[in-house]
């Protein structure tokens, strides 16, 4: 459930091109058309007018849009306006490069290779390969180290069954081994890596209900139990992200708003890259969870047009 | 360097379904007929035809033809008219099901995952996940023990990087880890795995160059010595499959028509899926390395239809 709202009869590609075009007239920049034109169009009609911008005008509409825009503004609308392949390859590159020594970059790898479909996946690891001269799990294996590398190159790499098929008797047994390998708290084990990458995700789904039916708590606080490492809290992210998209976007975004200041870089990437997926299901959950709307907390933490391009996405603002 | 011959104006697929359906009407088939039409059709070619067989008469043309022709002539044709990820897809299926304690039947699946092209890698995963509800990678998982495992989950799950970019410092950093791997004779090493899972082939060859360099000897020599289990015979098999196609697949010609008897399904295999691909270079290089032709040799050690089906695909017959 998506909260993008597109027209039902949207203006051809070459009309949005020129009131876009229209909007970098001059000295100052419209802002607000532009949020009004791109906020209001699908992957595929952004798509075409990317198309049309550089037949019409010979000049790339993302880098007119970097050259127009400022903060977070820009690195929104950027984001919104690429091919979601390219822009989530673009992300994984740029995670990849991050000289933290913790996990929280590798928190949008994670994302795309456990929240998103078999065929976006496969799609972001065709765009990483195509901008990157080389593959998405090479720059893994090179640039993180074990135990983290063996999950993250499985996960990246997993193709997974994407229909509603479970087995109650692998639900079982395949708790147990994930029991057995948080009893031995060997969270690097071999059966937990494979169970994790390949398996389809309603299957784990089950697991995981199963595991918390048997054992008595929820497999992610079992594993938190383990220690505070790094894998302890990667694996919890993986599991999160299979177990309910809606709920781990929803504790991203609450995240990213409460407290003093705001993580723009999460709150931006949460929005943009679920708007046409799940973000009306991830706001009700939101509500479930925090007693109060998505929309209000990032109304009353964004400002101009950051705070106008984002609530456009949310479906707030018309 | 396909063998494989198309004439320059090929019939319709309309008009190649007419003649097949008069080969497979009356009493006797016309295995000649079969032979003469799609053992001179590519891949794009059969499509169509299989295509517009079941058009025009309701019925596929795989099956009309499993009911038609027997023996070994009967799966190269059935497993030529395939489409190409579909057959390999059932190829890697059935070598899943063997009761095998041996590697022999894992075979088609190293050569599926090393001496094919990342798209078409890709392509039998999802074949693979439509025909049989869940991914390779999940039945190999489930079906395959530690510690030959992590290496083929990992890779069938590889999207190489498919231009020639070599790295030298590269190669030989990973040429040095893969020593330390076989001296400690630790070839379940997770360094053993990333590299050869996620490195593209020339990087790969590179690196097995400057490894036969430095250290002397060919690394599928070095790893031979460390042991005459499974995971030795799997690695050299992945290093020649890498390393050279043609040689590791004049190989697998040469075994299964050399000494008493011959084995059909490998042969069967080799021809019918590199035909398309680089059965000339095959075919040169078993020349080179055994003095004697291919065709020779696929010749003598066949008869009948399935002999002229195999020469039509080796390009020696017209």
């Amino acid at each position: 459930m998506a909260t993008l709202k597109v027209p039902d009869t949207a203006p051809s590609p070459t009309q949005d091109s020129e009131k876009l075009k229209k909007a970098f007239h001059g000295l100052g920049t419209d802002e607000k058309a532009i949020i009004w034109i791109l906020g209001h169009r699908n992957a595929s009609q952004r798509k075409k007018i990317r198309y049309t911008y550089q037949e019409l005008y010979n000049e790339s509409l993302i880098d007119r849009l970097k050259s127009e825009l400022s903060g977070d503004f820009k690195k929104a609308v950027i984001l919104w306006t690429m091919d979601p392949p390219e822009r989530d390859a673009k992300m994984a590159n740029k995670a990849l490069q991050s000289k933290d020594k913790g996990i929280d970059h590798l928190k949008v790898i994670i994302e795309i290779a456990c929240t998103t479909s078999p065929h976006h996946l496969m799609a972001v690891r065709e765009a990483y390969c195509s901008m990157y001269d080389c593959s998405l799990e090479e720059d893994i294996a090179c640039r993180v180290t074990p135990p983290l590398r063996q999950l993250l190159v499985g996960l990246v790499s997993s193709y997974r069954y994407d229909k509603e098929v479970v087995d109650e008797i692998v639900a079982k047994s395949e708790a147990a081994k994930l029991r057995d390998a948080i009893e031995r708290k060997q969270l690097d084990d071999d059966d937990v890596v494979w169970i994790l990458c390949t398996r389809n995700v309603f299957q784990l789904r089950a697991t995981f209900e199963c595991y918390r039916q048997i054992y008595g708590n929820p497999i992610d606080q079992d594993i938190k139990c383990c220690g505070t490492g790094n894998l302890e809290s990667v694996l919890q992210m993986v599991i999160w992200c299979i177990d309910s998209p809606e709920k781990y976007f929803s504790k991203v975004l609450r995240a990213s708003v409460v407290g003093l200041g705001t993580e723009e870089d999460s709150l931006t990437r949460a929005i943009v890259t679920r708007a046409e997926v799940d973000l009306m299901k991830i706001k009700e959950e939101y509500f479930n969870m925090h007693k109060t709307s998505l929309d209000d907390a990032i109304v009353g933490d964004t400002s101009g047009d950051y705070k106008d391009f984002l609530t456009t996405l949310l479906g707030t603002r018309l």
